[in-house]
């Protein structure tokens, strides 16, 4: 089996199922922008408007889309029910919600009975989403791969930075 | 950006900490072989032997590894281990353990800080691990996205004939 | 607003993701049997299967189901997806399975966000579903209502019994 | 078994165990009305008034209610009491309180033992709440199953706002 | 205010609200007549006989009770509505059920709202729910709290033999 | 058996492991010089002044107490620690804190094991603790019984009350 | 200030609230005395030999001992207790019990309020808990730091072996 | 086996793997330093920076550390992760982050599998690990037993002023 050439742009769907849940999403979009990578943002509900979510999944592939990221909370089902309608990996972000600290989204999405995976990431780990997603994509895309491999570089220098912060703090204490 | 034309096969390394969770992890490879995804078993741990873990992972990518599956229990330090020292995706597999359920080797994997991600499925959820790094692969193979479509309509065939044994079934009650 | 008399038989669905979840949804079966209400079961997963879930839960009202009761475990998506479908009232039951011991099942089927109820019994309360479904429909059929009053007294004399028996268990300690 | 045609208006009660709770309940109020529902609401407590709350249990049905809504806090015993005097469909609120997040209330309320279910909601459910006395009623009265369709019709349209103004939003990132 | 002396014997109630609970509950039974406590034992459900339930903690001062033990599992609410009834001290025994490893119990017992307390021991606790009983009536009867002095006596006589067993295991090994 | 006649006052215990806890524990206080019994109040660590508890618990008896009501946090020791000491019944009020909402606090007090229970009332039940020591006091003191009657009578008043309000306030919704 | 030289033995107490507990915490004997540490084993309870307990760790200092370790289950105190009366460092090892899965024993274990420490382990973690006692007399022995070191070496072997053996596992699939 | 002589200064190594964690684990500086303990503090992370972690483990005997106290929150890997590159005792410090209370950075560290124990305080128990740190090294440097005792003396002294102010309080209620 070889890998397949497509001239096409790689480009990410950011899925949530209320806008309340954006000011958590939008992360993802910061991060996969810094990468480069397109990304369609829309809301669509997995209860509230479940045509949508299932028309809108099953063209996914179709409509150019590598890679899906859905942010939900509470009985978080949007993401698992995505996965079902689409042969694309799904990634599913838990939002904390005002009960439960997030553990019901959680449960809710990384808990996928056989056969339907859902790449679930931390609660409220929006970040993480994107960053899985550039990994996913990298697969197909050398070029994100060495900018990931460069994204990595950055973090390391941060925890440097914030180490000699820290020293110059201790000696002030 | 354009995708990459890599003469290569998709290989997917499957990572343990103890041999004991071979029991729930071969599921994987059946998953993998159905799909003609090549794949290495390898028992390596993060306390036990974190040098050999951190060597593998940082030549994951040059020996021709696309994803990493990682299971572990308790606190499930591995897939966030390997992830560190790898720009591939990792996939979590948390193992239930003999205490609490498999809920500590959950939240051990998922609740990763932001920058390292690790793709999460359900606890003791090997096939999924495996439908997912098919998922990821299929970004770069479009031979694998048709299996997967292929598989999905299996999945679909099967609940069909169970529900019409289920239906024999109640007649017969 | 007037009660609407309509010349039709109740009728309730029982949908179960996997017919392994059959074992414990049987008691619905043979409670609705009791109280002469028509059900008809039928397996249909909201990941495998989701068009026909789709399909089952937009068609049920004109197909003359009063009520739908979804049983299913982990990530338990299907009661909310059918209720995402339909105007009827869909009952959900949590169903243990081998992990975290019907907590992911319970919060993924009672915490639905705002929209979409689900009426939701206890974990592996498949007696209790078929219960609520006849009180339901009581609403409209005086008769269940009545047999539901006759049900409840029946509780009582089986207590009362057990409590005889006690107290001759009790003098033979 | 044919319907019954009764000339009365649908009547939900609304039980609470404290007052406190009507911030969360008072939703119920506002969307039954939207409804054209009429409601009751009535403090009242299993422990402090347990008799008043045994009375109107027994009398609910007499007193032309259809369904009863009870919302109570941490060891919840509200609706299971009041379900255990009625035949009526009882459907419950965890409020979520001042400790565990509303996992005590929950547990409380839906882990009924079998033979008298009580119809659970999400924590601090009320709207779900008052949407599934809608539903339960439309058994009986066609016309509020098309106002529910109509509803449901409504939310998808708010997702459709909220989905366009999302995508101003972006624009504007 | 001084204490009143009333001629009669100590007298405990237990109460379940299914005799399935009674293997767990014997046990209360056994350590009582120990202490030569007089026990009465029902079956009694909140759920399913409510009425006697009421009846019975309503009459239970007056028929000469002076505590009262229930236990129950689950939505365990029968503690609390027994002490909702009466004004004597109510202890609660949660029972481990199927499901949820007896949280679910222990949290509908134990998180009673303020005003009517229930006097909580531990999930299965049955032998400890029995001691209670006696440490509140060796309030008033002078003769048990010599007992219970005893019987502490000899639980440290117990833990000394177990010491001196162990002591002999460990040269042995 | 007879009840013992004793010329003494009822007398209560209130032990904290920390003053932080007392804005919680006030409310006992206020609850038991309401019924006019006596109360001191101590703090007293069972990590911080082990033997200083032992030494309460040990004389508690001799020194008039009839009761120990224990209010602790996190792994809160003390209620079972002083119940080692003392054959009173003692009384125990988890004390929310800072991480885990209270559970690590209930379950450290109210899952003691065979021989020596402490009667647990709800995460920062202070008013409660002080009613059930009430309760228990009225075994031997028939005043408390009528006063707890009483109370309980005021009880339903207050709900009656805080109904009638109710009712005023959805008049002017 | 310079280490002190003294010239003993280390030596290691292992604590248990009830004998049962011993056949999870004989794992702790074996893998001390395989490190030559010498240590001794009593059962000795926070609740039912309080007494004893203090006087144990009191003494356990003068009488030579370097480091404790305790195993309890439940609401497990014996850690905290023994840490409360004794500057030497306590090692506690929560023990799963019949209910909870051993979540009651860790929090009642590892939440211990600021002042008095628990070095916690794993649930039911005894060869840990040996490990850890190790670990912290080697910061006076030096020798058994270099066993330490050889330890964590055949650790690493027994991985690789592990690892062989599962290559031949697969090899035969 | 005697015991060693080091001329050196008791050295505490505080490792935390973001500096935002700093404003909990700066309470351990504190404390370590009323102990004369000398403590170095960085900023490290087993995630972003996992060379440098290891790096540091397995030379922190060498620079001269005994003990290493590392704090982490969510899935918090640092402290297993430095247990496993040295063979001296790590303290870890579960940091409560902004969901799930702290449970998960509690199960992520303590539930160590055979083989690498960390020593586990409670969520945010910074002084405790460094009094912990202090025990441990007491067991080679005499000296920090006596100060050891002295602090214990110390605290049970500021009970007792906190007890007198109760008193205080309790007169002018």
């Amino acid at each position: 089996m070889a890998m397949t050439k497509v001239e096409k742009k790689p480009k990410v769907a950011l899925v949530m199922g209320s806008d309340s849940d954006f000011s958590v999403l939008q992360n993802c979009i910061k991060v996969l922008k810094q990468f480069d990578v397109e990304v369609s943002a829309i809301v669509c509900s997995a209860h509230r408007t479940p045509d949508k979510a299932a028309e809108f999944a099953k063209g996914a592939e179709e409509n150019g889309f590598d890679v899906i990221i859905a942010g939900a909370g509470k009985a978080a089902h949007l993401p698992g029910v995505l996965a079902a309608f689409t042969p694309l990996p799904v990634i599913g972000v838990p939002i904390k919600s005002s009960t439960l600290d997030g553990l019901d989204s959680l449960l809710s999405i990384v808990q996928m009975p056989s056969g339907i995976p859902v790449a679930t990431v931390a609660i409220d780990g929006a970040e993480n989403a994107a960053l899985l997603a550039v990994q996913i994509l990298s697969t197909a895309y050398t070029e994100l791969r060495e900018k990931m491999k460069e994204y990595k570089k950055q973090l390391e220098k941060k925890v440097e930075e914030r180490n000699e912060a820290l020293q110059e703090k201790i000696k002030s204490l």
